[in-house]
């Protein structure tokens, strides 16, 4: 049986490399950046455009209000969920991102997951392995953390964070290869098979 | 090195039977209802009314302004800490309930755990195992979920069900021996050692 296993995390939480360590002990494939360049070709906006609008605030209620067509946002999502779908009716895979645990609410074979961490640990993780961040490295988490939980809840019902959306909530203070050996044994159970 | 785990779950979760289990497979104490007991002791209060208390409403805030001493569910909160911290103090052991996750907040060697379900499951659960129950099982189980959540938020100073609170947030709908499993690979990973 097939088995995708979505991943949000929260920024400097090591969730990315979580979900690509995942991806080769189970070998199957992983999608992240892919995402947004199946987009792009998909919408007819070019990959920067998509990345931008990804994490540019989305669309005002009163811009809404004055459009006549769907805010450019709205249609970015679509383009995307489409993407999301398709790629979920291939077979087992890891998806990053993107609202994935969302747009497959309806999938029975989706194991979502979210990974976190304590704020000073995310902190740390950045100021080690992220080297090209010229403003304050608290500042600049904090922000990406606005980013994506208003991404995250201007497009889902959730509410970023929120047990009740995942299968599964690990805190990456429990060590990387913890929450490997965690997420596989969940997916294992329900039933993900390699290619 | 010893670990205390702690488990919050929600009710017709299964959690507390994953806790059970979780003892079992590790060889360590398993504390639930004996906390109750305990708590009596201390207090000087009796087991029925200690058990009370916890279900009861919590003080509100003019009967608390009214009183000289601290109201009698706080006073029973401060002896179930203590009870709490004694028994977190003689090694490994898992814990239900009680507000063990916030009690223990600055302990290093504790893991925190969150049981849930999606509600429909824990109606099911709750209509097949518990037996005495006379009124609606839905309505039941939103009733306790509401003392769950209102205790819980009352006397510590967390949300209810958010992931940040814990190391590990698992949906139950998993299997119960699946849940026990990942548990017991993240306490493994914390050290725990059976006596």
């Amino acid at each position: 049986m097939s088995c995708v296993v979505t991943f949000t995390r929260e920024y400097g939480s090591g969730g990315r490399i979580v979900a690509k360590m995942l991806s080769e002990q189970l070998g199957i494939p992983f999608y992240d950046r892919e995402i947004i360049k199946y987009t792009a070709e998909k919408s007819g906006f070019t990959e920067e455009f998509v990345r931008e609008a990804e994490e540019k605030k989305t669309a005002s209620l009163l811009y809404s209000l004055y459009m006549t067509s769907l805010p450019v946002s709205d249609q970015i999502f679509l383009a995307q969920s489409q993407v999301i779908q398709e790629i979920a009716r291939q077979g087992s895979c890891v998806i990053v991102g993107n609202c994935a645990d969302y747009i497959l609410r309806d999938e029975r074979n989706c194991l979502n997951v979210f990974i976190y961490a304590p704020l000073n640990e995310r902190i740390a993780r950045v100021r080690d392995e992220y080297k090209d961040i010229s403003e304050d490295i608290r500042t600049y988490v904090l922000k990406q953390d606005k980013k994506r939980i208003t991404y995250y809840n201007y497009f889902t019902q959730n509410k970023w964070g929120h047990s009740h959306n995942y299968h599964l909530s690990i805190n990456s203070a429990l060590g990387l290869e913890t929450c490997v050996d965690i997420t596989a044994k969940a997916a294992i159970a329900m039933g993900v098979k390699g290619e």
